[in-house]
């Protein structure tokens, strides 16, 4: 019987705020091995029976669009050293496929997304919440540029889908969970200082829980 | 010839907004014996020359109240191994006294106040920045408290203190530093999960620099 309890680690932070870079980099310096990688924007619901045009024009920007209960399970069964099924999402067609991905128990469960702090029972699994916080004006730029360069919209489109869901969904629902937040990391990826500590504090609460050194341990 | 590096720790945050506590309990959790601390407000000007009705109508929330290129050659010698020789202040008179307090060199400098990363050549000598981050109505909660229960002052002298240099100089300095900070802690000395991770992080500095393990050593 191992007495191990898996670290529940939750990365969150605006569009663009560079919170994908933060859980990369740690996940590289704990060791990919060691995580349970499962971001919130896997959980969107799925909505076939409604046409394209109309899921094209749904806001995925709000807490509802995302089944968080389904996610909520797979890190409780995680924690209990079960095996989850996570969604595989369909972003083109704005279609959760049949496909599922396998993830299995692991020392840390990381979860990420802009709103992983909004829901209290998600939230309340979560041992180390951090946020990653860049200005508004920073996340938009790079978003623009993703947006303009990686997935073809037009400059149009993108003013208008960030003016009308992504900005105003931020400051109801972003925003304000960053109260929950246990550190706050300002300017995202590109933060050494902050990144070195989360992933020395990591490498402690291993130890601590009796796990092994990973490959990646200093 | 020693090749350890001493590790410069700043805290920062708003009065009262429990960096005293936070910089306290890190203290306490590497090991006093450490840390050569350094708050700056032991750097106030010698402002002798001014009758005490005018030293106490000074505005002491400014930058330029304080003496920090006196405070910058301290983490400079400290960090070359050279003991230093801390002002001692009378708060209740507004005078530097005449006593210093000797500093010896220890493996990790901290330096705290509330204005300390508003001054580049102070922030630059830093290895890890902290802010500690308060809400402005809870904050002076705590400072209402301690002013009238501590030391004895009036409701009305409180809130005209505040109003007239604490809050606009928090607004113009203390404020706007924050940008500085590598990470940002909520909500204070009752951020466990933050301070764990503080404390993990300078363990594992200190290790690096070859520093043999303190007594707090986990």
């Amino acid at each position: 019987m191992s007495k191990h309890q898996p670290i529940v680690f939750g990365v969150a932070g605006g569009t663009a705020s560079g919170k994908t870079t933060v859980a990369n980099t740690i996940l590289q310096a704990v060791g990919a091995s060691q995580v349970a990688y499962l971001p919130h924007d896997a959980y969107y619901r799925d909505m076939q029976h409604l046409p394209f045009a109309e899921r094209a024009r749904l806001n995925y920007d709000h807490p509802n669009s995302l089944e968080t209960s389904l996610l909520v399970r797979h890190v409780q069964q995680l924690v209990a050293g079960q095996t989850v099924y996570v969604p595989v999402y369909d972003f083109t067609h704005h279609l959760r496929t049949t496909e599922t991905r396998p993830v299995t128990p692991c020392p840390i469960v990381m979860v990420e997304g802009i709103l992983i702090f909004t829901k209290r029972k998600l939230r309340e699994l979560m041992d180390v919440k951090i946020f990653v916080d860049t200005d508004a004006d920073v996340r938009f730029i790079r978003r623009l540029q993703r947006d303009l360069h990686e997935r073809g919209r037009s400059l149009d489109t993108i003013i208008q889908q960030y003016l009308e869901t992504v900005r105003p969904m931020h400051l109801k629902f972003v925003e304000p969970s960053k109260r929950y937040a246990d550190v706050i990391i300002p300017e995202g990826g590109l933060n050494k200082v902050a990144i070195d500590m989360v992933v020395s504090r990591l490498h402690v609460m291993l130890a601590e829980q009796g796990y092994p050194a990973g490959a990646n341990q200093p």
